[in-house]
């Protein structure tokens, strides 16, 4: 059997080794077909294995000794702590020894070594960090909400097709709906860098451009991938999360203000569960950084278990759909 | 007694012209020191004043039989129609007939006869669009959310102070915290603009100025002005619209998607309901538009006539705490 190679900053987050080694486990556990290389320390992820109870060999250690904080600068990190759990994982990418890697670790760090150590795939310019939202209608690739501001036309247009790619392979969405992130929805509306690349985009026969699309629509899923510079990107995301978290605490604190609201807020617990499960981050998986040879997964730093394993089973489908090559095919073809 | 003089475009907005005129109404009932001028074909306002059963002297009427639609390219209309409701109630405040002028007409044409037609504070390079978003915690202004995207670092400074005299005169926090909008917390983050903003955000005394903010942070409350460009900030405000209303949307379905629930809904109704109308838009009235000769305030399209009474009530205020001179005054002082 040809194994789906997974290297796991088990490091990396608020919740690690613990919640990681015990996701990483998981994965293994449910699906025959992974290999999954923890990176850390060896002693400490070693013990972290025996408490989980995995005694398989389809979880092997890479020793990595060092750990990158999320306060260090970034490429300073990359380039400095060679033995570290970011970039040991990543060097695997990059030698092939693994087919993936996923880290909750420093966003900064793994997104500039993924550039640095993973490198890019030939012809891509820039490596978008593509967060999957849930939307009233299932679910929407915002890309980029990465760490490269101040993108150019060319780049926004790559990220079109990489999107269209991903979320016609691995969430099964068919000829997806490209929207352009833009302040209204008539095409003489934006700045300057969105009015540069709408007709860009327009000329794109291989992608489904639907032209632009506002903020206030996405949530309703109006379109499936939504084409943004990382800035923009980054604050759409941020404020999905932010109201989401307040709204949700706040209903909370109101249905159980009262006797009778308390009641009331009993006999919903299990219809709201449901609902609000559907707008839960861990189902989801992490965001995957496009573009590089081989995938970069970047769960939150705040990821459970489930996260982890779930951001682990992300990477099956990316190579047996061979993501890479169709995102190298299109952006090679076409420019 | 010296009157609070407002222009008010009868004829913008999806309800209009009912819900403004009976907005205005109740406006001029509740305050005796206003004074309203309705914008709008005679015939028409005058059919709505009778129906809304107002015979006092404190509505006039302003003939203006041409409408700007949402849909009119802003720059031409507002150069061609000289008479239409929203030029009229304008030139109403730039001849001083009027303090200040309230529309739920196309922000597009407001914000542009803003400019050209009440014109600009002397030293103000632009006028941002600051809208009122409610937090956890009370309210946030978000300046700029306009359609002057593409902003320039003195743009963004001049944006820090005058959204600070209006939360502290207006909404009477005192020595408001002033964030500016980035993709995270440390000083060396942020696109270009922001960069070159931070350090002139930091030399100035006149402002407390408490560093960056994360969209994620802005709905807790963080801080009491959020600065940024207007691309960002409408990605922001319309995200916030977006989620808040899916959200809501799916609570109330979930909520309401089993027996036991359906009996459980009807006992958290009151609480719930008292909770979420502190985020509902018309309680808070428009987003004023800052550093003109006069106020300007946009309502929602959709504007309640709620709204617009609250819209009219926020001009009250603006006059009596001398809001243009103290930006006036604060913007020429330390440029």
């Amino acid at each position: 059997m040809e194994y789906v190679n997974v290297a796991v900053d088990a490091m990396g987050g608020d919740n690690a080794p613990g919640a990681i080694v015990k996701g990483a486990v998981e994965a293994a556990v449910e699906n025959d077909n992974i290999k999954i290389f923890l990176t850390g320390p060896e002693a400490v992820v070693k013990a972290e294995l025996d408490k989980a109870g995995y005694s398989g060999d389809r979880i092997v250690i890479l020793d990595a000794p060092e750990i990158i904080t999320n306060d260090e600068a970034p490429v300073m990190a990359i380039r400095r702590k060679k033995n570290s759990s970011i970039v040991v994982g990543l060097k695997a990418v990059k030698d092939g020894t693994c087919d993936a890697f996923v880290s909750a670790g420093s966003t900064g760090a793994v997104l500039v070594g993924g550039q640095l150590v993973a490198g890019r795939i030939k012809g891509v310019e820039r490596t978008p960090l593509a967060p999957m939202i849930p939307t009233a209608t299932g679910m929407t690739l915002l890309i980029d909400c990465g760490a490269n501001v101040d993108a150019r036309p060319s780049h926004l247009v790559q990220f079109a097709k990489m999107g269209a790619v991903y979320m016609e392979n691995i969430v099964g969405v068919k000829n997806p709906k490209v929207g352009i992130l833009n302040i209204g929805a008539e095409e003489e509306k934006g700045n300057q860098l969105v009015k540069d690349t709408f007709p860009l985009l327009q000329n794109c026969p291989d992608i489904n451009f639907v032209g632009s699309v506002e903020a206030r629509d996405v949530p309703y899923g109006a379109v499936d991938v939504v084409v943004c510079e990382a800035f923009a990107g980054n604050v759409l995301l941020k404020t999905y999360e932010g109201v989401g978290g307040v709204l949700l605490k706040e209903v909370k604190k109101g249905i159980t203000s009262t006797f009778k609201s308390k009641i009331g807020a009993l006999l919903i617990k299990d219809a709201l569960k449901k609902t609000l499960k559907k707008f839960t981050a861990d189902e989801y998986g992490g965001a995957p950084m496009l573009g590089l040879n081989g995938l970069v997964v970047k769960t939150h730093g705040n990821a459970t278990e489930k996260e982890v394993k779930n951001s682990i089973k992300q990477c099956i489908l990316f190579k047996q759909q061979h993501i890479s090559d169709k995102i190298s095919e299109k952006i090679n073809l076409t420019i």
